[in-house]
């Protein structure tokens, strides 16, 4: 093997959508050392026990990690559960619950079933930090923090934001940083995956590794990936994610809702589809020999293929394609059951109904959506948002584009 | 018995020579419910383990001990062996060793060996905090620093003073005032007592047992007494103190040096001495009917009395004033042994004799005391610091008025 060729090979693929890498000089050397001796480089990403439903801006760092195995790593995945088990690190929430045992492996589980559709589980360590930290005394804990000052703690955007503002930082939150740190000491990590959100904790593992006698790890930091908005960061309490669990079509009808500039990014970050391709698709784009509708499908057809399989892509592009470029009504319509009898006059008002058949959260948005004209009951669009329709069996509601629900009439 | 006055008499005592008491409000409650209840309350003093020779200034929270338990009320001491073990918390040195548990066993015989010179041994507990700390893991660490905050932290005065200098504050030293404060939620304490410097760490036991569901503690804080030079606090660096375990002529000619305005606050700081007695001392000082010589006298016997007894303390009386009211010399003059073959023509140069003698802690200082006329030979006053002086057998030498030293030549 030519070594200088291969290295140069890994360092492309491992640089490949990174935001930073710090330093990178070391990088080059532990892959190189590696390439010499054979021996895997140890790569870490710890992981909160809280198991979010897993969403593609997760999946960043999971598909860091994957290149890693594919290029012969050996990856650990940390499950923070003595960290989760002690409270709040951000101060949002005072009281946030412990967690049980029960809970944290529950939440483990779900992280299993979800992350291997992105990592190779064979390739894949798994492993909780109680198993370290739990055994800690008093000493060890004291001897911990004796490796870092207060002012480089309060150096931490939360904590510096928090002091200048005069807002309470518990003394227990430095350690949050420390056990992060010392999970790489633990673990002898040669690099540490995070967010660009993650630098300081990153970087603290250099730090306490460095005092502990190892060599410091990498902090390998990917970006925050832009939600369906394309401003803000994907996140499930803004509602602009796309889960790894949702169906085919939800996955493959959000997808296309993203924004043009997006997508060479998404590639980029979040599909297995090479930098040679990518680069193929940006040019493609310029030169206008690509259309952006048809590279979105792509896209789109690469992250459901990744989560359900090529068919289910197929079949979502399929639908897609007969409701969006036809007009037409997809296979499976959801069912609004109304109880005849409890109606006045065989009537109902809408706003009520879109909000029992899911097609919009509250009354008010239902309203705001007919308002919008954005609402057709059977073939008639209605734009009354106090309208009581007549209710009948097999009626279709829609609600925008993508939106269905088809009454059945009880007695 | 009448409560209220029990009350009022015990307040008083506790009261003597107090720099603070917070809340004042508290500790009337506490005794009151002790008397009450037949319960004695639980004092307690914190000690580090390095021990040091014990000099008045340490006293002065012992003697308050003292009047705890002849109150009836249970005094313990800690031993802060977990704390010692961990290195340093003022920051002033970063290298500070930890001490074996050998040391620390000797260390805190010592104390014992000296503070029952003040402690009523039969009702004095003596405890080392490792018993409970040790045993702590993580996650009851993570628990006691959530305790607090990194604002009130630095609230206290060397890390406040460090902070601003941006000088380095591990985030260990956090620790000591947190274990010092849990050290009270083990022992549920009632009452702690420390140095006016120990303020900070007196209110963080006062919060740790509210937020461990106990009554708080009040804090009780005894003034610094100040040293020989009656302006800076007493210590053994600045060599200004009076040790307890110096010997009775020692002991008594310090005391004997102390500036007039200091005799009433030793008096009330570091003896038995009745306020009421020190009520009349102090109205005879002002009427002139008693004579601040005279006064100070009374303090050097009954300060000797107290760690050497009454006999030792009427003879170191009798030596003082033998020396200094006649001019006599004392009964014990140390030696200074001269090895006459190694003279030349018999002589000696005075300065490094001194030194020899433990006239003078260099040749310098023994230059200076000979220029300043402070030195005698004989009957001779010599002057001329580079004087070399013929020796002789029984020569005495004197430098100043309270040192001696016998010349004894041999061949």
């Amino acid at each position: 093997m030519d070594i200088e060729k291969e290295l140069q090979r890994q360092l492309e693929i491992i640089q490949r959508g990174a935001a930073e890498i710090v330093p990178l000089e070391d990088l080059g050397n532990k892959l190189k050392n590696s390439l010499i001796s054979g021996q895997p480089l140890q790569v870490k990403l710890g992981l909160d026990p809280t198991a979010p439903d897993i969403h593609l801006g997760h999946t960043v760092v999971l598909h860091k990690l994957r290149q890693f195995q594919d290029l012969g790593h050996q990856v650990t995945i940390i499950i923070g559960d003595f960290t989760g088990r002690i409270g709040d690190p951000t101060g949002k929430s005072e009281t946030r619950k412990q967690l049980t045992e029960e809970e944290v492996n529950a939440n483990a589980q779900t992280y299993r079933d979800q992350i291997f559709k992105v990592l190779d589980k064979g390739k894949t360590r798994l492993v909780f930090n109680s198993q370290w930290l739990a055994p800690l005394r008093f000493q060890d804990v004291i001897e911990l923090a004796a490796k870092t000052t207060v002012a480089r703690m309060l150096e931490r955007d939360d904590f510096s934001k928090r002091f200048k503002e005069n807002l309470p930082i518990s003394v227990h939150e430095f350690f949050y940083p420390l056990m992060q740190g010392y999970d790489s000491v633990a673990l002898k990590t040669d690099i540490e995956l995070g967010g660009t959100d993650q630098k300081f904790n990153l970087l603290m593992g250099r730090t306490l590794q460095r005092e502990y006698g190892q060599e410091p790890q990498v902090a390998l930091m990917m970006p925050i990936l832009e939600g369906l908005d394309g401003v803000q960061k994907m996140s499930k309490s803004l509602g602009n994610y796309i889960g790894i669990n949702e169906s085919p079509r939800e996955m493959y009808g959000k997808t296309m809702s993203i924004a043009d500039e997006l997508m060479l990014r998404y590639f980029e970050l979040v599909t297995r589809v090479s930098m040679e391709d990518i680069r193929t698709f940006s040019e493609g784009l310029v030169t206008g020999s690509i259309h952006p509708r048809d590279l979105k499908m792509r896209l789109a057809r690469e992250i459901v293929t990744m989560y359900h399989g090529a068919e289910e892509a197929l079949a979502a592009e399929r639908e897609f394609k007969n409701i969006f470029q036809k007009g037409d009504l997809p296979d499976d319509i959801p069912v609004v059951t109304v109880v005849e009898s409890q109606l006045t006059e065989g009537r109902v008002w809408l706003p009520r109904l879109m909000v029992e058949a899911g097609l919009a959260g509250s009354t008010s948005e239902a309203k705001r959506l007919v308002q919008q004209g954005a609402v057709k009951v059977g073939e008639d669009r209605i734009t009354d948002p106090e309208a009581e329709i007549p209710v009948a069996e097999g009626v279709i509601i829609r609600a925008g584009k993508r939106k269905f629900a088809q009454i059945r009439v009880e007695p």
